[in-house]
Order: C-alpha cells, then sequence, then structure tokens
C-alpha cells in the first residue's frame, strides 16, 4: 500500500517535470491536467505545432536533468485571486480555478525547484531524487478533447510510464510489446482468422473458415462436457416479443439492450440481450415433477448488447455476444450438488486448455445490510459457507466480495491470469435462489405429495462468451494454437511438382483420421513456403520428396518443437490423432 | 387436361347445388361467392344463424337430391339493369354487378334447373347427372371476411370437396386423416420436440432437448456433407447496418425484413433476411486468386422474416428460419463443376433421407421475353442447356418453367414429394451469371495475367431451412425417427427395480458408442413403461430381467420391427451403433 502510494508520488511529480520541459520548449503552451493513471502518467497540453516523436525525447532528457537537479516540491495554499494572478496566461487553469472556487475548495501550488509551478492538489515526491531517471519513459502522444468532451477543444496528451525501478520498467515494456505481438486484432487478420467490415457494423465480427472453425471447435467441446454432465441441449430464437421483457424486468432496467424492432399492429420486438427468459419459458411451458429435477438446460447462442462504439475491441469486446449458456432448474436440496458439478466443469475445462493459474471472486451478501437482499440471513450465510467450503476444498484460490451479491442470490466468479499476468474474466455461477427468475415466471414443480414448489435456478456459463474467449486464446497462445484448436493442423510442402500425388496420399491418409491437412503446391521455393508455414503458426510442417516418397515416410517439423525426424504415414497421422483426442497442449 | 377442366365443372356446379340447398334451408341467406379451388369448393354466405355439422349433413342430402333431379344448367347474358332487378335481396351480389359494370363486363346468369339462379361466369356441367353424388362430401365450416379484408362483414364459409369417382374422394379422406396423424404441431408436442410461446412471439418456435438434438443431427449431417465436398464454414452476425441492405438493393426490394432497431447517433441496424450480402462482404474483405477459385463457404444461420401471422404454421413457415446457406465464388469455366458438386451432395442427402420422389424445375429465361434478362442470350441458352443435362443424365425427373428464371440467372429448384404425395420445395440452386450480387459487391479476382475477372455467384441451400425441413421430417416419417435421427434411440426398461443396476450396465455400454438412451425407471407398470415407449415412438425398448442381466443380455423390441429376440449387450451396441453409422432409414 505503501508502496502504491509512493509510486503514485513518483508518477505525480513526472507529470510536473514533463510539464516544466514542455513549457521550456514551448513557452506558450497552454496546460490543462496532468493525472496519474496505471503504469504511469499524462499531461494534456495546446501547443502552437504537433508533436513529433523527437519532441518526446528533447522532454525526457530534460525531465531526466531536472530529476539530476535534486529539485524539491514545494505546495502553498493561494487565494483565489492569487491564483487567477499567477495563472492569468493559462486558461484551462484558470478555467479550473473557477470551478474549484465555486467549490469552496482550497487552492494549492506545487513549485519544483525553481523552474516550475502548477496548480496541484498535492501528491508528489519530496525531491526528484527520489525518482529513478532510468525508471521512466514517455510513451506515446494521442489527441484528447479538453475535459474528455468532443465539443471542446483538441490537446495534445502525452502519456508516460513510470516505476520503482528500471527492472519494472523493462518488464512492463518487455510486457507491452509480447502483448502488442498477441494482439488478437493483428493475429486475427495475419492468420485469417476473423475482420469486421464497416458496411456491416463495428463490434460484429465476421469469421473466415479458420476462425470459423476455431469457434466450432471450442463451441463443440463445451457442449461435448455439458452433454457428458447431463446437460440438455435446448434452441431458442434470437428475438422475442417485449411482452417476455415486461416479465422478467429487463425492459426497465437492463439498458444495453438494442431499440426495438416496431411492428405497429402486432408488438415489439427486441433481439435478447440474455437468455434467462427464454430459458423459463421453456422450462414453464411443460409441467415437472420433482422427480426429473434438476432439469439442465444448456444452449450456445448469440446475444446482442448495444456497447458504445469506442468501447468496442476486436473479439473481446463486442455487440453480438455468443454464451455458452445454461440454466439448472433445482430443488433446493440438490443445490450443492449441482454447484458442484459445475465447478467439475469448469475445473476440467481450464485444465484442458491450460488455464491454471486461476481465482474465484465470490459475491456474498452484506450481512450489515441485510436489508438489501431477500430471503433468510440464515439460508444466505449456509451457502455462502458451503460455495467457500466447495472452492476451498478444490485447493482454488479465491477471495471473498462481501457486499457484491445480487439481492437475490450470491455469486462465483472465475479470474483468469493469462501468460502476460492480465486479469480476464471468465466463468459465472449465480444462484437465483431466493426469486426473481423463479417468481417472476411463476416457475414450479409438483412435489412427493403434489404440492407445488418453486424451483432455484442456477444460471452458468463456462467460456462466458465464444468471442471474447477466443480473444483470449488468440492472445494467450500467440495464434500457436495446440493441435486440437489449430484451424489447419498440417501443411504438406512438396518439395517439388513431382510429389504433388504423394501429398495427396499423405493428406488422404491424415485426413481419414479426421485430422485438418492442406497441401502447399510447389509453386513457391521450399524456403518460402516453409517460412510461410510458420507465420501461419501451422503445427505441423510435413515436407516430403524423394526420399519420402520411396520410404512412405513425411518429414516432420513441429512449430514449437522443431524437427521431429520423418514417420509413416500411419505414424504420424496416429501421433496426430493421438495429440488431438487427448487436447495436448 | 380435359379432366381436370371437367372436374372444376363438377366443383363449380356443387357450389351452385351448395348455395341452392342453403337458400332453401334459410330463405334469408345472403350469398357471396363460391369459386373452385383445390380438392373442392366452398361459397360464402352470410346467414340469419351460425351453422351445425348437422345443417351441413341437411345441405348434403338436399344436394344430393337435387343431383339425382337431372337439373341442367343454362346461362344467359343480363344487361346491368335486370341483374340489379334480380338480385335485388343480394347485397353482395350487387357489389359485383356494380363492379362488372364498371369495368364493362358482360353479365351472364346460370340457372340451375327451375331451383336457383346465380350470377356467374360459367364452367358447370350441362346436367347435375354429370356429378357422381357418392364423390363430394360438405367438409367443414369457416369464418371469412367479405373480399378477405377484416374491415367488411364476417361471412360463413362452408368448404367442399369433390372428386370424379368415389374412390377419389376416400383417397383423399384417408389422405387427410392420415396428414392429420402426421401433423408435426401434433407430434411436435406429442414427442416433445419444440413449442411456440405467446410471450415469445408467432413463428419464433423454442425447441426442447430433443428437438434440439434433431436439429442438430440434421444440421450437422449437412455440415459435414458439404465438408467433403471441400465447402468450408463461416460464420456471420445476424444483424447489419442498413448499409449493407443499400449496397445489396434489398432495403428497396425486400418486403419480408423486419423493421428497423434504430440507433438514431449511429445507424439502423436489421435483422438480416437473408446471407448473400454478409456472405459476399467476407468474400470481398480480401483479395483473391483465380488459383483460390472456387471459394465455397457455407453457414448454417437463421434469417429472420416477417411472415403475417396468419400465413405462419409450425415449423413449415416461420419467422426465424435456419438456412444452410452457401455461395460459391467461381469463374465462369467452373459453373458446371460447381453445379455438378451440388447435385452430387442434394442427391446424396435425399438418398439419405430417402427421398426417392422428386423433380427439378429448372426455371429458364424467355427467349420471347429476351430485354427482361441481362447478359448474352446465347450464354443464356448454353447454361440452361448445360443444366437440363446435367440433371437429365442423373435420371432425375425435370420439368422446364419457361420464363421463370430472375433476370441475372436461371435456376433449379427440387420438389419432393412425401409419402402422402404432397409436394414440398427443398432445395434450390440459383445461378447469378450475370449480376446482380458480384457487380453491385464489385466482387473480382486475379487472372493469371494480373488482369480482374468477376466471379460467378452460385446460391445453394439443401434443406432449404431447417426448421421446415424438420416439419416435412416429422411429417414423412410420422414421428417415427430413423434410429440415426431419433432424439431418444434406445429405451432400457428394467422388469422391477431389482434390475436398475444392471439397466445402468445396458445403458453404459450403450453411451459408450455414442447412443442416445435412457433409462425408464419401474415406477410403472412394464406393460404400461412399453406403451409409453412406443407412444414416444422410440426406435429400440430393451427390456431387461432376471433372465437377461444372468445371460447378460437385453430382450430387444423394435418399434416398426416389432420383437427381434434377445441379444448380448456387445451385440445390441455393435447392431445399433451399425446403424446410426450407415444412417439406415
Amino acid at each position: 500500500m505503501d508502496n502504491e502510494k509512493k509510486l503514485d508520488g513518483i508518477r505525480h511529480s513526472l507529470a510536473h517535470l514533463l510539464a516544466a520541459a514542455v513549457l521550456k520548449k514551448f513557452p506558450d503552451a497552454k496546460l490543462a491536467i496532468g493525472p496519474v493513471i496505471e503504469n504511469g502518467f499524462y499531461y494534456d497540453f495546446l501547443l502552437p505545432r504537433s508533436l513529433a516523436p523527437e519532441d518526446l525525447k528533447d522532454f525526457e532528457k530534460d525531465m531526466k536533468k531536472m530529476i539530476g537537479g535534486k529539485l524539491s516540491f514545494t505546495g502553498k495554499e493561494v487565494s483565489v485571486a492569487e491564483a487567477k494572478e499567477i495563472f492569468k496566461d493559462q486558461p484551462f487553469k484558470l478555467e479550473l480555478i473557477e470551478e474549484f472556487s465555486d467549490e469552496d475548495k482550497t487552492l494549492t501550488t506545487y513549485k519544483t525547484g525553481e523552474v516550475f509551478l502548477d496548480l496541484c492538489r498535492g501528491g508528489h515526491v519530496d525531491n526528484t531524487s527520489e525518482i529513478n531517471a532510468d525508471a521512466f519513459k514517455l510513451e506515446k502522444i494521442a489527441g484528447a478533447y479538453w475535459r474528455g468532451d468532443e465539443k471542446n477543444q483538441m490537446l495534445q496528451r502525452i502519456y508516460g510510464l513510470a516505476f520503482s525501478s528500471k527492472d519494472d520498467l523493462d518488464a512492463y515494456l518487455k510486457m507491452m510489446e509480447e502483448a502488442k505481438k498477441r494482439d488478437h486484432r493483428k493475429l486475427g487478420k495475419e492468420l485469417g482468422l476473423f475482420t469486421i467490415i464497416d458496411e456491416v457494423g463495428p463490434g460484429l465480427p465476421l469469421f473466415y473458415p479458420k476462425g470459423a472453425i476455431l469457434r466450432r471447435t471450442v463451441e463443440n467441446y463445451i457442449t461435448e462436457i455439458q452433454e457428458a454432465k447431463g446437460y440438455v441441449p435446448i434452441w431458442i430464437p434470437h428475438i422475442t416479443k417485449g411482452e417476455l421483457y415486461k416479465i422478467s424486468g429487463h425492459l426497465d432496467k437492463y439498458d444495453a439492450m438494442y431499440p426495438p424492432m416496431d411492428l405497429k399492429d402486432e408488438a415489439k420486438y427486441y433481439l435478447k440481450p440474455m437468455n434467462c427468459p427464454h430459458f423459463m419459458m421453456l422450462y414453464k411451458s411443460i409441467p415437472h415433477s420433482y422427480r426429473e429435477l434438476p432439469v439442465r438446460y444448456t444452449c450456445t447462442t448469440t446475444n446482442y448488447r448495444y456497447e458504445k462504439s469506442g468501447e468496442l475491441s476486436g473479439l473481446t469486446r463486442v455487440r453480438s455476444l455468443t454464451q455458452d449458456d445454461c440454466h439448472v432448474f433445482a430443488r433446493p436440496d440438490q443445490i450443492e450438488g449441482e454447484v458442484n458439478l459445475m465447478l467439475d466443469m469448469i475445473g476440467e475445462v481450464y485444465k484442458t486448455f491450460g488455464f491454471d493459474n486461476f481465482r474465484v471472486r465470490i459475491s456474498t451478501h452484506d450481512p450489515e445490510n441485510k436489508e438489501k437482499y431477500i430471503g433468510d440471513p440464515e439460508i444466505w450465510k449456509n451457502s455462502e459457507e458451503a460455495l467457500s467450503k466447495l472452492i476451498a476444498t478444490r485447493g482454488w484460490k479465491y477471495d471473498i466480495g462481501v457486499g457484491e451479491a445480487a439481492f437475490y442470490g450470491p455469486k462465483l466468479d472465475f479470474i483468469f491470469k493469462d501468460v502476460l499476468g492480465r486479469d480476464w474474466q471468465l466463468s459465472t455461477i449465480q444462484l437465483d435462489m431466493n426469486l426473481p427468475g423463479p417468481e417472476r415466471f411463476a416457475l414450479e414443480y409438483t412435489n412427493a405429495d403434489g404440492k407445488k414448489g418453486q424451483p432455484v435456478v442456477i444460471h452458468r456459463a463456462i467460456l462466458g462468451s465464444t468471442e471474447r474467449f477466443l480473444g483470449i486464446l488468440i492472445e494467450h497462445f500467440a495464434g500457436a494454437f495446440p493441435l486440437w484448436l489449430a484451424p489447419v493442423q498440417a501443411t504438406i510442402i512438396p518439395v517439388s511438382e513431382k510429389f504433388s500425388e504423394y501429398s495427396e496420399k499423405v493428406m488422404n491418409s491424415l485426413t481419414a483420421v479426421g485430422i485438418r491437412a492442406e497441401i502447399y503446391a510447389a509453386d513457391e521455393t521450399l524456403g518460402k513456403r516453409i517460412r510461410e508455414a510458420e507465420m501461419q503458426k501451422i503445427p505441423y510442417v510435413l515436407v516430403v520428396g524423394e526420399k519420402e516418397e520411396s520410404t512412405g515416410e513425411v518429414s516432420v517439423r513441429h512449430y514449437k518443437r522443431g524437427q521431429e525426424g520423418t514417420l509413416s504415414l500411419k505414424e504420424i497421422a496416429e501421433k496426430m490423432k493421438k495429440e488431438v483426442d487427448e487436447k495436448t497442449i
């Protein structure tokens, strides 16, 4: 915590030094604001000309000099009149002064050595000697509207990175470089996985054949896992009358819904933003006995949420998201068993994808605010303890988010840390323990005594959404997918045209066992074709020439493991099939 | 043709006899119109009270008497004034007279014996003796608005069936009775396949687990067939900006589109009513060389068409229809080969489903109206001849619809006759030979010489739509699906609770080879459970008791073939797996 605060002080101080350096080079610069952000800081300026990367180098150099100068930061309380006089040439500062004085805030200025004075509420190092001059870097220039409002003037924003040590900075830079290489939007294009097309719209990715195979492989795997555990698929349409969302309450409360399609003579129709109401209506449409419960419906189906276009990003933030959604309708005595079955599945899926670094966030009720929740506090407490125990028993990391539960039941969120250490929220289990789903939809089942009971509904998604999960997968594996996921699993490269017939034979022996193979015909040099296959990160490259044809073999080169000698057609087919069947990572 | 005309005369004459019978019973009846329809006729009346089934019997009896009376039909031209005088008490007829006179039509009346005079343009038998009194039947009563307009008065419509012979009538009645038993809406409910829910909306079926499995089995089969022929899956979102449909022209021309979702700040978004524009944009988003062509994109994806609610019917006419859609982008020299590949697939699919009774409708251009079509008439002629030859070579029945082609290319429609002799249009192949798709979207590929070529687009669906195809399948098989399609393939019935453990063992040995099996626990009598499994039309019922457990066998009963003796667990698993793998009908 202290370190965190100290680092913030360093970052804030560097923002001042940056402003000082900018003012020195551009005495007419108008200064806006310079806050601390994650990994560093920024400062916005109105300047007489556009900045170039060289300017950043100058500023950096000057900032290092100031750091070396061991300048002290000294604060001073000033009156509004004094402040206005000091910043009379700084219109943005004057605007802030007006505003702060309206709000009756105390105004302070901070002076850096003798070189720079800024309007600031404090939070700096005492002396620039506390800053490691090698642990910061001016990162980039971007445009930004004054106060983030596009009706205002466009300013130039300089971003800086800053850490306590050079090692930390280097590690961050390396991670960023790696993240850039792994960027799923970049790889999605390079590997021919998906695209976004203006005329179709932002946040609505279209998948090329390779991306479509990746989608299907992941989705089919999740379906298989579920069916093996007694989940049964259903199918629901993507649109509905508004009536359904009146019952569920979404029409009033859910604000990411697309506007209605108004069929004036009939009804308003909506794209579904989530599946619960459809699932509940299907359950409700037939009678259920206590003996059939739990009913475990699952469906991989697309939802539509109107996210702001500025917030969309490749596959990780889309407007059409396909969820591996499931709703379990259970008797209260079945909750624990059902949650445990879900944990089994989630554990199994994460293991398959090699996602071993994850933790569970348990969102519980707040015992200090019992009135916020419906149902018996004793039941809440017991369920939450049972959930924690189920997680702890597995040796999984977890933390508790007190007061983060929905008003109708506790929730489990699974947060996966990828190979670059970034957090991604994936699976969710939400208990609809005391309403509102079952109540609003008047769900019921018949007990042994003929009386009606109300089922508990457990909502669950493993991947979260196919699109987002694929985005994460692409970045986690840097596009070099495990064999079972790879859209093309083997490229067969004949040394020359002479071996195209043998290549066909190789391909047939692979496709016969379900391997996705293709031939890279001899219309380019061998070297170029091998490099291209590597660029495409295809797991197996099988080169065939004179020797291979004569012995009925292939020369095997694995994307990650390199040369693997020669294998007979039977051996390579068996080897690959085994790797696919076992979903080797 | 002559027979057809004669039958129409009989039906038309019967409509007159019906009106005469109605007038006799209800002298104040107001007569609307009484046309010939498929299989019979109807007549609309405004009557002082609602008709009951007994009334139909009276009318029928009276009509038979008139037939026996050998009444002649005699026509007479009348002036408008005469007509108005004759029908002065018949307001609907007066309305028609006004209208006909405005249109300068000649008015005729037809007299039946001495009993009845109607305003009519003719087309009767000369004498009622030509009508077989045993070959007609008054079928049902329904409400109908005058002139089909709901703003008008509601009338009572009487439907009659009429044929040349009693045998024809009986055959039709039997077929109708069978069709009623096979009605997919009825079976869909009884077999737990799908439902339609008011709050979700008409034409938007939701599928229960059994229906979802049926859907998936059919769709996966079609995908497999396509992939084996080199088609590659893509994935496209279900919505798009209106911009896409401006390019395609659908926005102006396609009237079954759902109204837009108006995101005022951004764009109007639409549900896709068809897939072509998305496919074309995906093709266009990357460069293509002549060497990669044909590009064969396929996607099983849902379209949305706003059909009038009165026209919706179960699965056969829906608003959300999932198409097994494919677009092939080919060089002109590849058209024939690509169409032939499509015919291969269609032939294979029909064979698998046992759809051996089908014909092809070839829609061609009209050489008398060359100006209606774009492109070289010679190319049209050649392509059409090539298509006919491809069909004829296979020995498939076909007929030619001259002038039925779209303005940009000829079309093939496949019409399947089901077990009840009803026609269903299934597959379609549409050549987009000369625009508009490739042109509007400016599609291209690079030729060997570096110049740009424009691909031909071939549109194709095999099933048409999953929903409609399932409706047809359910009726064709009367819900007794071939093993590979059956949602539940085997029900294991333990004679008593004592054998539940052995039942589990049987089930595991079946699920191990991918068979969808379930246990029907001993909470009902054996007989009741066997009957229930038969009602559910489950292909295999496996009964297990003392004897079976001791020998490690099951007692096999097949839904269609009856008792099949006892088999070991290995034998029944192998037998069923073979039947599934071979898709035995």
